[in-house]
């Protein structure tokens, strides 16, 4: 089997990678050719968090699993708190084909999915691009949303301020004027990333303009919420997969406050195969749901197993 | 990470070291310092069959998942059709420390576990040990089995007769003299291992005498059955774990069949830690239901690290 450490993956996979693994991944479970298996997630104590993501993907040929967590004693001791490797195998023969690195993966496949969920649904004249939330997976979202829109401008808050000058720097790199603003200036915003991981809402209905697309990436557990429920009754939700957005996404509060209706939402990947239309009109609010699946980890380290082989990188070993 | 490969296993884990690391396991649980996390298993078409056993052992410092699964289509391909691989994670970090061949060490923990049932509730003048079942796993139940009491004779049934003569050569290795026979004189053995893939019961309660014990190790999923529900109607049953017992264990059929109350059986672990007295006269029938459970498999594959660190055996990767 292939071994791809942690520190080959970002000279493997691009943004662009990414995407196109995700959006495969996302059409092949529209398809019903591929499905992910039930999630394991267990409290170790300490605020220590352990579980496994997996599933198959037929039409890929993928079958394998996440393992990872948050060891939130790891920063004291240099080693990041998020910890994960992806473990791939022959769905043909059960033996295992590859391990990598799923730190940096998991970025990525996160930041492709509010990218493929902004080039299917955000208007296309979006001018304005505003992240609530500026923390590390931050700028991997707007990098990844850079690639899909012609953005004029981003606009960002966070509930630390002293945290948006690292995403100010990436909006730079990327040529994007940026301004740091309250919650309420989000109005003006033609898409929103919402990516913070708050225990209560922190963009209000009031706080979003009709017309907008947003892309809420940061609840992917029960207790977790980023917006007022009211604005999930007022969109057109999407998710990554149907289940999870109503158990421990987004959409958890909406649906448990009788405002959104859980057979109102629709699985982005059945806008990608064309069974759904998408966006229907100019004022119409899109809402993508992003709880985060485990096939989005396998497709993108089928990837950087793809390119690592095509460039001779990893290590062999027999199991 | 070190890299144990299946090649490796055989020269690393004896019998007596399973038999230890099940049984520290087993006390574990009992104690409350160690579980099992949900299993996932999942039917992936074409027969085959693929999941995850995963759990922590706070005691034995052990965090990690089995995966593994059964390809019918490998014979054909000159694989074996059972695929399993063991990932150790450091429980305090969450970095992985180990990848793990978990072919061998299944049969091992399997027969460790029915070893340490014989050891803890068979009769110690138990002379005969009856074998229902002779395939692959089979043998290495009964050399297990013989570390644990002196057996002066061991009788064997089969489905498929054909299947005896390699059970009788494990035998004669053993020093033991071996009979196949027909169900009916299972009635003449002291312990009775019951180690098929049957969907229906094969060994009848008329077949098994007072004071027997039954490891009972074949019935791991929902719609297996080895022995009739009325011979746990009479026994006094244990477990490995008392939940995947009642869903997916031979108890399945007697608990819904109202001949056996879930509350009544016991975790194995409870002997081991004093908790419960095990045997409580010459004329009881214990029986084991033996359904696996990840934690075994955990500590087996620790137990596999630890000895191929002593002899420096194994590779090194980094992930």
């Amino acid at each position: 089997m292939l071994i791809i450490p942690e520190s080959l993956i970002a000279d493997l996979v691009s943004s662009e990678d990414a995407f196109t693994a995700v959006e495969a991944t996302f059409a092949a479970m529209a398809r019903g050719e591929a499905y992910n298996f039930p999630v394991v997630r267990e409290a170790l104590g300490e605020g220590r968090q352990y579980g496994f993501k997996s599933g198959l993907d037929r039409s890929g040929g993928q079958l394998g699993v996440k393992a990872g967590g948050y060891f939130p004693g790891n920063a004291a001791k240099g080693i990041i708190n998020h910890q994960s490797t992806v473990f791939l195998f022959d769905p043909e023969t059960g033996r295992p084909t590859a391990m990598v690195g799923g730190g940096l993966l998991t970025a990525l496949r996160t930041a492709a999915a509010s990218a493929i969920s902004i080039d299917r649904l955000a208007r296309p004249d979006a001018n304005v691009l505003g992240m609530v939330g500026a923390g590390h997976q931050a700028g991997f979202q707007l990098r990844a949303a850079a690639r899909v829109r012609k953005f004029q401008k981003v606009i960002a808050w966070n509930l630390h301020p002293d945290m948006l000058p690292k995403l100010a720097a990436i909006a730079t790199e990327l040529g994007l004027p940026f301004e740091a603003v309250p919650l309420d200036r989000m109005v003006e915003a033609d898409v929103i990333i919402t990516i913070t991981s708050s225990p209560a809402a922190s963009l209000m209905s009031a706080h979003v303009a009709d017309g907008t697309h947003l892309a809420c990436m940061g609840t992917d557990t029960v207790g977790k919420q980023e917006v007022e429920p009211a604005l999930l009754g007022r969109a057109s939700v999407f998710a990554d997969e149907v289940a999870q957005s109503v158990s421990l996404g987004e959409a958890q509060h909406a649906v448990a406050g009788g405002l959104l209706d859980a057979t109102a939402i629709t699985p982005l990947g059945d806008v990608l195969v064309g069974r759904h239309p998408g966006r229907r009109s100019a004022a119409e609010i899109t809402l993508f749901d992003g709880t985060g699946v485990g096939l989005q980890d396998l497709a993108v380290a089928a990837m950087a197993v793809r390119r690592a082989e095509e460039r001779g990188l990893g290590s062999r070993v027999t199991v």
